[in-house]
Formats: structure tokens, sequence, C-alpha cells
């Protein structure tokens, strides 16, 4: 990715069972991939609901647009009331990446 | 955390066996951990080997001494050679955090 562009590290915890966690999820990153500025999403869940999706954006102002989204901030509200104990976002400027590939 | 700090996002795909990976691993964030500058860690891994590990951190300088530790050296050159299919590291700054607990 060409630099500057900027992260969004979601660290959070599930509650037990799904409640239309899934379908949402899958909504969302489908979504999020076409948003303006969108460069990318790693994301991983364990087996204990402990999840971290990072998130790839062109600019601090394409995060800001995202997180106002109609159909995301339903989703926000729908997380905070049934699927998540907790989580935590930071958004972050990238300032160096490297990597390694066999 | 105090702004401003600094977050390494370790995302990785794990080659098949272990390999003396789950006891390097520990050891790495035990390591890490006492290191000077060193924050706090987020570390998931999913059952496909998969994993994503965020570690937070006061300055790029400590960044930069605990990539070049002695220890963790061993760890990076065992890492290309034997654990990893593939990884990509990224140095952020983080600009704003927010969170949710229940």
């Amino acid at each position: 990715m060409e630099k500057p562009y900027y992260a969004v590290i979601f660290t959070s915890e599930r509650t037990e069972g799904d409640h239309g966690y899934d379908e949402m999820a899958k909504q969302m990153i489908e979504l999020a991939s076409q948003q303006p500025g969108f460069l990318g999403v790693d994301s991983v869940r364990n087996e204990r609901g402990v999840g971290i999706t990072v998130s790839y954006w062109d600019s601090l102002e394409d995060i800001e647009q995202w997180k106002a989204h109609a159909a995301h901030q339903i989703a926000q509200e729908k997380g905070k009331q049934q699927w998540y104990e907790r989580y935590s976002v930071r958004v972050c400027k990238v300032e160096r990446e490297y990597g390694f590939e066999k």
C-alpha cells in the first residue's frame, strides 16, 4: 500500500451465541470494501471469541465517513447491545512497513 | 494508554506443524513485556493459522530496540526459516482511540 495511509485496529471480545453476528460481520466487510479510500482488511477471531480486525484506509476522512455510514451505525449499535463484551478502536497512521513471503 | 504512542501490527500465516513455535511465541511475548517502552499486546490466531498480534510502545526508538534485541533476532530468523508462510509488519502512530465495555 502507498504511504501515507491509515489503519483502524479493532480489538474485541464477543458475547456468547451468534445473534445474527456472522451475517452482519460479512455484510460490513463487504460494505466497507466498497467505500471510498478502502485499501484492505485483515480479520481474525479465535475459538474463545477474541478478535482483531485491522482495516486500511487512504485518509482519516475516509475512516470518519465509514464510521458515520448509516448501515454501519446500525451495526455499531447492535454491537454494543448484543455482540460485544468489550471492544477498542485505535485509529493509526502507518509510518513504515515490511514483510516476508516464502 | 497515554498518547502519543505506537502500535506494531504483525499479521502472519503459519506453516504446518509446531516446530517449537508455541514455546518461542510465549517466550517472546514475555521478553517483549520486559522491554523499555512496552505498553501491552493483543494477539489472536485462528484455527487456520492466520494471526494478528498488535504490540503497543511508547516510542519508535523502543520498537527499534526490541526489533534489534538478540533473542528476538534469533526468533525472527527462525520465523523466516520455519514458522511463517508470510508476514507483514506495520509500525503505526496511534492518532486516537475509544472503546466500549459492558
